[in-house]
């Protein structure tokens, strides 16, 4: 990372108040002061350490658990006071990572913290949350909503989602190997992740979120609110073709998500697209360095496909009548580690 | 509900910054935009409106979800720097709604907000949440960790809970009549429950934490810290006992809690502790009226269950020797609605 507290250097993650090193670091401190582990009358946990959700078996059926909030995105929308993009998110963010083991969601539950409650506000969260739940085919199972001014400033969306495997198994990345092809699905924008660094860099640049940047068709503050894209009808699809091995949410922390499927390979990303439209503008804006970017934000692959060479055709033919036809081969895997994009010289070691 | 926002006039909720009117409306609104319901092979959602968790039906099994968090204890935590009590209390709040319907906890996923990250305020978390595990018997699946300087003060530590049913019925109260009796057992003081309005209290008084109050045996500060007792040890002990109608946790809410298992009845609480020991000092502390004390707090009974007379010598046998055997017949359930404490001359209608 470069850059001190202030000045012109380029902006980083870590400079915007987030460093994740620590972070990392005491959660394992917490991680490892859990050595409980429940008797198998309580169901059986499925091994699954860093993925994207959390597995356990109970009598025939896997579960899958993932839990997590939209972040400071809910700052962005606030100050727009535009709110059912966020309620999508909520949604999309807990249901991509319940796409990201293969599991089909069966329902979420919701948690509202706010300084205050609002109405109107209220049901438009509603109303994008349907949605959310509309499209990923999921249910709302309940929710906790507590108004906490002393804790809270503003409000925070976060969800947990639980989600099954009917008839076919976890895809966890376990079987990844040297010749694998990844297939990259557009997202819809930034979703949920980096808003952190994109709200300090439009508060130190000065920008106006009603005006647009270069090539946009509408203005700033509706593009970065874009809800996340979710996924979900196209691991639905996918369900049950062979030779699909890994599938990934590409979220907080960029591209260094492929490494969560598996860390023991290389995923070399020579067909990923380089920095534009949106996240051109932002490196630009900055300046953010190219190794920041994409460890930040999506760049334009909000999802990705792992699968054998073979498999590509039975891949191509399942999705085309599907709102996932439009994709692209974005890399491949190789023998080593981490993942590489070639053409901007970037290597990333690991997820964290 | 009385008193104005100053003065000597009693304290209530609402005074402290919690309003429960506006917050349940805005929440029906919320609840109300969502309107979609997921095709059966999503699960199948079980109806149970209002009830402590959400239940939803796959395959074989039937599931149990619930979300809560530790409200603002963690802020009276933070001015102790006491962190093992309340990550218990995240466990304990969660499993306690999943033993509430009887369900046995799978798993267990985190969510620590913060606006910074403490490495070893983190390892203590840990140890807290490990020892609630263990009690509980229940794994941790994951977690969520977002420092988020921008929209949290402190800390917020929240959590979601499944569980299942095996070899069980959910107990929802339904077959609640006229006639059954009301078992409460002893809390382990105010859990994580009222901390808005005591953290307001103690500051309005100057009361000096590190003293006792009378009859105490530890400084105020370790008393209010003390962790939610947890009862899922109480619920499977009396799994599949024949006449356990009803078990409920006396969360937020606290003596209300009643009505979410049945609404028809009316549950007459004559053998409910009187305001005593450190709920009986915090009442004249205010002064907090009782019929505030009594839908804010648990009173000394955390948990209840609700049990033909007929089953009385079963539920006795099981308990015997278990950390459950003290109990108290606390009320009975009449023709009626609501909740009534006709000692104190308190009568509540509903829940929210």
């Amino acid at each position: 990372m470069t850059a001190g507290p202030s000045g012109d250097a380029a902006w980083t993650y870590a400079r915007a108040g987030v460093d994740r090193g620590p972070t990392a670091e005491a959660l394992s401190g917490l991680l490892s002061a859990v050595r409980y582990r429940a008797p198998g009358s309580s169901g059986r946990p499925v091994r699954a350490v860093g993925h994207y959700a959390g597995l356990v078996r109970i009598g025939r059926e896997t579960l899958a658990v993932t839990t997590d909030t939209v972040g400071t995105k809910v700052l962005l929308a606030a100050s727009r006071d535009r709110w059912e993009e966020v309620g999508t998110d909520l949604v999309a963010v807990n249901v991509n990572d319940l796409a990201s083991v293969g599991a089909r969601p069966i329902g979420l539950v919701d948690t509202l913290l706010c300084d205050r409650v609002d109405a109107a506000r209220f049901a438009r969260i509603g109303t994008g949350i349907d949605r959310g739940l509309r499209e990923s085919r999921c249910s709302l199972l309940g929710g906790e909503t507590a108004v906490v001014p002393d804790v809270v400033r503003g409000m925070d969306l976060g969800g947990t989602a639980i989600g099954y495997f009917p008839g076919r198994r976890p895809v966890l990345g376990r079987s990844i190997r040297p010749g694998d092809r990844l297939l990259g699905f557009p997202s819809s924008g930034l979703h949920a992740n980096g808003f952190t660094l994109v709200r300090k860099l439009i508060e130190a640049r000065g920008v106006d979120l009603d005006t647009r940047r270069p090539g946009a068709a509408i203005a700033l503050g509706e593009e970065l609110l874009a809800p996340t894209r979710i996924y979900v009808g196209l691991t639905e699809a996918l369900a049950g073709v062979a030779g699909v091995t890994g599938l990934a949410h590409v979220s907080g922390g960029g591209v260094r998500n492929l490494v969560r499927l598996r860390a023991d390979v290389r995923f070399e990303l020579d067909g990923w697209p380089r920095p534009e439209g949106l996240f051109g503008w932002l490196m630009e804006l900055g300046p953010v360095a190219p190794t920041e970017m994409y460890q930040t934000f999506n760049m334009g692959i909000g999802f990705v496909v792992v699968a054998r060479p073979t498999a590509l055709p039975a891949i191509r033919r399942r999705l085309a009548r599907t709102p996932f036809a439009s994709h692209a081969e974005v890399g491949r895997v190789l023998r080593g580690r981490g993942v590489a994009l070639p053409g901007l010289h970037l290597e990333y070691d690991g997820y964290a």
